[in-house]
């Protein structure tokens, strides 16, 4: 992008940007969880006028995790959980991606060059890196604190390289935990009874994947935590959108009074 | 698609279609070479409705090898050589491929899917072979009858995964032959000096790949053949576009008068 323009930005538009970039629903809720969707936003701060891209672009899964606004903010409620949604999109920056990361700012779209992501410069990187980048890591520092597990909440397409994926929600894991195994024993079982298709670490194995979200709050922490990842079309269409998110509650409520039992109040 | 809607097209519509989807260049032009550019296209027919994508999606290297019709058309003409070029997208179908191969009819655009790819109904399938397969198949088989090779022309996007691929022109190549030999040879030679980065089965490796259309008139019938794949951005600006059509002039003219020489005409 144009540095100079850029450069341009005085302190507080930098501040409201990087402010309108994460929400932090239900904070203060007594819940063993916190729910992270990093890749639910499709926004492009105005000052890189989208990237260079014609708008359709941002509305597919390069640029969003189709659907996971609305699922995370759902059980968020449902749960009463807190969450961290991010507001912009992962072509913008990817937090879960390590900064040196090819796809941290993402120069192509299966080949369909992103212009504001071919060479962005110094000053560019750094200010999306104070918009979309510290505001979402402190929000989930903060956030995480005294939580029993991390949920990280994405979606996927349905299709790739005409490959028709047959999962509806992959459990994704990199350490094992009496929290993982717990999820996948239960969702296992709902997602039957649901008729809902349910993968252990599918359609991608995060034990062979590059993310950033959960080995930073998660793993190097000692924390539980897991990638949920639902296909993207069950989320478009709200009968199924009802199913996948009555499922993942149950799942999550089940199993959250199964391993963190909450104390008999004294009255 | 809708089957029962593109079933209401009459004979006289469809042969119409058809007869828009390809276009044939000097073809009675007394050269060695068939030029082909079986991906020049970005047009869904009408009755398709663009496949339900947004037409931004159509000028993207899924849909059409971006400059190649340019490039083409310009070679075409200054080697005086015959050209076959098809106006339709290789989204709507692609005849570079085996009809059974997944992307004949492309599903998604590296995930994106392609509402009217999806499941296309037998009718339609059928009616995308009429409208731009055979007439295709047709213009080549009657131009490349009695020509000493086949040159298929390609584009290929500069970055893909991140990948920034470091090839200007590709030769690919099969089966070996003097005419390959002598391209490769007489292209590296001009290519050096016009700064240009010549090579040998890259970006892809022919050999590798699955393809159809110089596999079908080239190959199997003894034609010597090879596809060329041009770095689309090169394409894209003027200047480039000239000195990569100027370089591949006089290397395929080159080549032509060292293997082919015309005798002596008598007097």
């Amino acid at each position: 992008m144009n540095g100079p323009g850029l450069a341009g930005l005085d302190d507080a538009a930098i501040a409201a940007l990087a402010a309108a970039g994460v929400e932090r629903l239900h904070i203060d809720a007594a819940s063993p969880y916190l729910l992270i969707a990093e890749h639910a936003g499709h926004v492009v701060p105005a000052p890189w006028h989208d990237l260079g891209l014609p708008g359709d672009y941002l509305g597919t899964h390069f640029a969003v995790d189709i659907g996971i606004d609305a699922l995370t903010r759902r059980l968020s409620r449902m749960l009463r959980a807190p969450a961290v949604i991010a507001h912009y999109s992962r072509l913008f920056l990817d937090y879960n991606r390590p900064a040196g990361e090819w796809d941290f700012m993402r120069p192509d779209l299966g080949g369909i060059p992103v212009p504001g992501n071919v060479a962005p410069d110094a000053t560019d990187v750094r200010l999306r890196k104070s918009i979309a980048w510290a505001p979402v890591e402190q929000a989930i520092v903060e956030a995480a604190a005294g939580r029993q597990a991390l949920v990280s909440v994405h979606s996927f397409t349905p299709v790739m390289g005409g490959v028709r994926r047959n999962v509806d929600i992959g459990v994704l894991w990199r350490e094992p935990s009496a929290f993982v195994t717990s999820v996948l024993k239960t969702l296992g079982a709902h997602g039957a009874e649901a008729g809902l298709r349910i993968s252990d670490n599918e359609p991608y194995d995060w034990r062979q994947a590059i993310g950033y979200t959960l080995n930073r709050h998660g793993l190097e922490q000692g924390r539980p935590c897991l990638y949920l990842e639902v296909r993207n079309d069950l989320l478009s269409d709200p009968e199924t959108f009802e199913l996948v998110s009555r499922t993942l509650e149950t799942v999550f409520a089940t199993v959250a009074m199964s391993l963190w039992p909450k104390p008999a109040v004294a009255v």
